[in-house]
């Protein structure tokens, strides 16, 4: 199996820590700036993709009156970084989502699976890419079920 | 205390981010692989003790359907790594484990701590053997109220 | 963006694992011994700053009991590891907080950010300070829904 260099691997956990401190945060224009400025989200569960910096930081602001009554999280696990070359990266993982409301009582959003593709600019990893699913029942479980 | 090197430590966790993925996705086959030949695991809580790929195989597939209604996730944490040598390494790690409804809902599995041993053969990590304990009240706690 | 070094971010993901174990074990002695003899807690969002090995040891030993029915686990992500100087590091990360019932239902405590200031002494780090906040709703979303 090929193997990860282990300082790329802690400058993407890094890279990570701090995309989703942001995001958690609602810090929408420091979020955005952890994309290309043609940078692109898709959620691809609900075929809704989103090009741009702009259109990004439109969507997300808009969104933000839904977060006033709990603080989000993203809880990320089981990361995966193909370097593809030196400069562009294929980054999978998971990702558990909280929302903790005012009472502290804690609910989840789905799971999701997300695929990235980092590429460095400058010296530094921005997102040029996102790609999330929802988790949903294996095929495999399905068919055996059936 | 004894120091893990990074280039092994990083090693260790792609190597469960590989096995996660293909144990969430019921991927029996492929998660099977990931065991040594003569591979154990144990759930140690219900004193269930399955030893080599083809028992493993054969209890795993019977399992699948009753995963036909949701995508399971297992989220690990604190990975400590131990290289007995450097060809045989003892893991400890612990784990939530989620199952996200086909509606997005999110219920749990117990937690649980798991040792495990892992194996280099011919270049690749493997695990020799699985110990999973249900997580229950700490006996300190237990024996303060008592 | 400055680069952790590999080597220090494994040592320092090591230290959490090990005193997260401590923590969850309710091995109070031991978890108290990851701190400096004049290390500090301080749980932000309840004004409750706990000083001394002594005085955690005694605030931690009467808190036992309220673990009796529950297996305690924390589940901490997203560590930004900043190296102020070889012998001192600012860790930040979040921390999602289950209990375990003997039944094996699993129950959320509020989720949390943490900044710790981890110290060297006689060549491993011990916590000199934590710092515990309770998360609530962002300011920006609760801004943008009035």
């Amino acid at each position: 199996m090929a193997r990860t260099d282990p300082a790329l691997y802690v400058e993407v956990l890094t890279f990570y820590a701090r995309q989703m401190a942001l995001l958690d945060a609602l810090d929408v224009e420091g979020y955005v700036r952890t994309f290309t400025e043609d940078g692109v989200t898709d959620h691809a569960h609900r075929g809704e993709r989103v090009e741009g910096r702009a259109a990004m930081l439109a969507g997300a602001t808009a969104a933000l009156p839904r977060y006033a009554d709990a603080a989000v999280r993203h809880w990320n696990d089981h990361y995966l970084v193909d370097a593809e070359d030196p400069d562009r990266l294929r980054v999978t993982y998971c990702s558990l989502v909280t929302r903790t409301a005012r009472d502290g009582s804690v609910t989840f959003e789905p799971t999701f699976a997300i695929t990235d593709v980092l590429v460095r600019v400058d010296g530094d990893l921005l997102t040029a890419s996102r790609t999330i699913d929802r988790d949903t029942p294996a095929p495999r479980a399905v068919a055996a079920a059936s």
